[in-house]
């Protein structure tokens, strides 16, 4: 383990499977790929995902589809594993049916992306994994979900699954997704939890030209606060306590909420009543990437994480909080292909201020920081089996 | 100063003036009080200021009016001064002419409010000092505000104004405002922002009985966060760079999302060419309330505060940031009289969990607590004067 203690292990990675990028390509409304030639009669295909996209779409290219392209990018910034996982806004815009059909042909596609490709040099750990889809849409019946849980549970290179925050139409909340949970908690899959849709889009106004930064730097934290609130507030980390979630971004508002959030339950006597623990209890059962860019951010995340179990029995403030002990649930994520530099030589911002973020975090040993760049991934998807 | 640098100076702290509380009174929609008996016979007055007010609505009483009830609550917890702001919405759903008409009454009533209450016992400093009101709602003129702002920066026991989010209609970055930034900016008042109208209700699903809980926790800090983001954005910082603005909430969401923010923006250019410093250096010129309920998260709020300076120019990643430096642009708050107790003996668990969370800061020094106890607020408000 001390060699793989070393890896630098890439959480927070997407693609869209060729399969996926025909679909896309396909379509002619949100989520679609636009082709066009440039005046200088260069193919210019752009990415338009998200309603009321500005500037007519992001540029898109193999970068999103390529495997080489995934491992050149990770060569070129010393990543030795990657956890890749699908793009929002992955399933949810299809029907039910061909949610099923798909998801089951893009958890083996992505199984064939990870099992055909390369192993890390020293030891049998490959360099790609995979988290699978489930058809999480409306009118989607509780036993395809069970299906495509059971068949991810059964590829050996999908270690987790990805979804986004709407479930099957009531948000994850939604008592009908329970067996759902159930089946996941029981096949030990992750579950990584990833915004798409933000907030409505009335809070940005429209003022002054911000083009992506608000719904990207806001909305999208807000969304995964909210979500993972709403689970906390439904008692599945009662139900489920081996449930195991990684929410995207650092978890974005929640850690740094869950004090106000603890108020306000405790003044809820309603809500207090159906919990068994202090809010601030619940968010030592989550796992964060460790994409904030700033290692003060990274930090308070870690110490949420740490003062969990103080407010396993009550609520109390007590003296300085181990910010390792938070670390071990913190993993490197760099959220590639999206976020590219503005010149292609150079190296990923994305890349390289959540890994200096992360070697600056103070209260962090060294070992600690070993452990979010990879050691912790290494455990947490047991890469090493 | 040392004598006056230990007084405990609550800067959160809301009333509905008479005047305003008769106005409630005769509304019978959003907002307004709904007056009825118990079946024993005891009067039930209820308040409504939201949409979708769960349960009636939430009971109102002598402690939103009163002073004598302010006064005692101070007494109760040891507070020594208060600077006392209307609650939410405010004149926000007024047509123009009453806004302006009851802002300038209302103003008056605050001052009368103040000036006639008792003085500290030790020397010169009053107990109630006032944040006044502006008639921010469409249609107002530029000249009402101005004149509006211009009678607070009159009114000798105002030290400042509370706002919502929504300007004139467009929210805070609407360029109409400028006039008026410039003339709070003069006048040397302090904004004191404040959420009512948290985000698109449908973001919290319908799934089971939340109460107010995610509404509150969330919604608030997140309406906080993005009305001080739009405005980092819109250059209002870099054009009026002495406005001091307050944020509710430590700032709801702001500080821990500053690096994915200053991140957004950097990767879009024509956003980041408008701007003058990274997005970190912004939050360095706010003033925080210390109402955020946990020691952790007080104390990353005043590292997002001390690490500004760094990036002044450009972005850099360094040591330790030192927590004092933040700490004095921190003040407590207590929310009051919303968050009540469950019952009625007991001392708020809103004051003493953000007193105490004051009091559990790792890397603030006796004096730095002190300090965001009253002397920064002593300071900010200049009430030595």
């Amino acid at each position: 383990m001390s060699i793989a203690g070393k890896l630098l292990v890439d959480v927070h990675t997407h693609v869209y499977l060729p399969r996926y990028t025909s679909l896309l390509r396909s379509r002619s409304t949100v989520p679609f790929i636009r082709s066009s030639t440039t005046p200088e009669g260069l193919p210019d295909d752009r990415l338009l995902i998200l309603d009321h996209e500005p500037s007519g779409g992001r540029p898109v290219g193999p970068q999103y589809w390529d495997r080489d392209e995934k491992l050149k990018f990770m060569d070129k910034h010393n990543i030795d594993v990657s956890i890749v996982s699908t793009a929002n806004p992955w399933l949810d815009f299809l029907p039910a049916s061909q949610a099923h059909t798909l998801a089951s042909e893009l958890n083996n596609d992505l199984e064939e992306y990870c099992s055909t490709g390369p192993s890390t040099t020293d030891h049998k750990i490959k360099r790609l994994y995979g988290f699978g889809l489930l058809p999480l849409v409306p009118e989607i019946t509780t036993s395809a979900l069970l299906d495509i849980v059971h068949q991810i549970g059964q590829l050996p290179h999908l270690r987790g699954l990805i979804m986004g925050t709407r479930g099957i139409g009531k948000g994850l909340d939604d008592p009908a997704l329970d067996p759902v949970w159930g089946a996941i908690e029981k096949a030990g899959l992750v579950v990584f939890l990833h915004p798409h849709y933000g907030v409505d889009a009335s809070a940005w106004g429209d003022s002054v030209d911000n083009g992506h930064v608000l719904p990207l730097a806001l909305g999208f934290p807000f969304e995964t606060t909210t979500a993972a609130t709403r689970l906390i507030l439904s008692g599945v980390f009662d139900k489920f306590p081996a449930l195991r979630l990684l929410l995207a971004h650092s978890g974005g508002a929640l850690p740094v909420l869950s004090s106000r959030l603890a108020s306000c339950i405790d003044h809820d006597p309603i809500v207090a009543s159906r919990l068994k623990h202090d809010a601030r209890y619940y968010i030592g059962k989550l796992y964060l990437d460790a994409v904030a860019y700033g290692p003060e951010e990274l930090g308070y995340a870690s110490e949420a994480l740490s003062r969990a179990a103080r407010y396993e029995h009550g609520s109390s403030v007590t003296g300085a909080t181990d910010r390792s002990v938070g670390s071990k649930r913190m993993l490197f994520g760099t959220d590639h292909p999206f976020f590219p530099p503005l010149s292609a030589s150079e190296k990923w911002a994305s890349v390289t201020e959540n890994l200096d973020a992360i070697g600056a975090v103070q209260g962090w040993a060294e070992e600690d920081k070993e452990g979010v760049r990879g050691g912790n991934a290494i455990s947490l998807f047991n890469l090493t089996r």
